[in-house]
């Protein structure tokens, strides 16, 4: 099984080591493990992924050459997931096949942006709402319901861990986590 | 064409006004408008859309039912978009469907996150960094690389208008220039 791995790690200062970090995870339990910033098989597409829209469309292939995606939602500059793997998440439940993810931040969504929005967010009789008058989801989820619903929807795994900030964007027992799922599913069937 | 309207105009507290305004301009242009809390025809189902799972199937519904689908990217309580309308977009790109986005900010995402981040973001010799040594995206985009990239490579509009805050949840000129691009492609055959 070809698992794509989504997630801002591409940010990360060490985002080689945490994708080889990752990969010897999906190793262990039979998968291979594919990262963003891998090189594609077509050389010339791979030297040219240096603008936006080259990087975009290896992405994409990367995706659509994958039988399974584990989506990093750990929130990234906000109360949700990074933009980036928030689509691609998106992408792989259009594309039908198993999705799941982690966050290393257990908090409720609600809690969360009501933290994040601070003094502007207020309590009406109709629930919270933003600065704006936008009202706050308040479902209990990890993120957007989208999210979580896409995956719960996909008979996928959300795996939620209250990590300390500062293992935030390394502890990797959560995506181990959606490993085993996600391998336990391809041997079952699912 | 059918065309699903995806956006965090839900949570506005104008929501149904919204819905009518943008199935008003969809009309104009000979499409059909479905907004996200519209009514399934399974009745039973849509009592029971109440629950964030229900929710998200009933939206999956729409969004597998409809031919095309408009998202409302304006930066929603941060840098990017809302999670939920991002999320939607992968999934309609993941479809094979047409798509297409508009913004009512038009400054760059680079630019908007180092603001938003403020004094924690840093220059580096190797580009901007946040205050957790992430680096941050800058390619000229309006989002993050895969959502402009997404819309690009499906042959996509991402219209970006610079409005004031003040009418940036309620202006629908880009809405409509989307409507008109769908409804162009759906003309041509694309």
């Amino acid at each position: 099984m070809r698992i794509y791995l989504a997630g801002p790690d591409v940010f990360l200062p060490d985002a080689t080591a945490m994708a080889a970090a990752k990969k010897k995870i999906c190793d262990r339990h039979g998968a291979v493990g594919v990262f963003p910033t891998d090189p594609v098989e077509d050389a010339a597409a791979d030297a040219a992924a240096t603008r936006f829209l080259e990087i975009s469309l290896r992405n994409e292939a990367h995706i659509r050459g994958c039988d399974g995606l584990i989506a990093n939602l750990t929130p990234f500059r906000g109360p949700s997931a990074d933009a980036g793997t928030i689509y691609e998440l998106g992408l792989m439940r259009g594309l039908g096949r198993p999705i799941a993810g982690y966050t290393n931040d257990a908090r409720d969504f609600a809690a969360r942006t009501r933290e994040i929005l601070g003094a502007s967010a207020r309590e009406t009789a109709a629930g919270w709402t933003d600065g704006e008058g936008l009202s706050l989801e308040d479902f209990g989820c990890h993120d957007n319901l989208m999210i979580d619903g896409g995956i719960l929807a996909a008979g996928g795994v959300f795996v939620a861990r209250d990590l300390p900030p500062t293992l935030r964007w390394s502890d990797l027992q959560g995506f181990e986590a959606c490993v085993v799922a996600l391998m336990r599913g391809s041997a079952t069937g699912y």
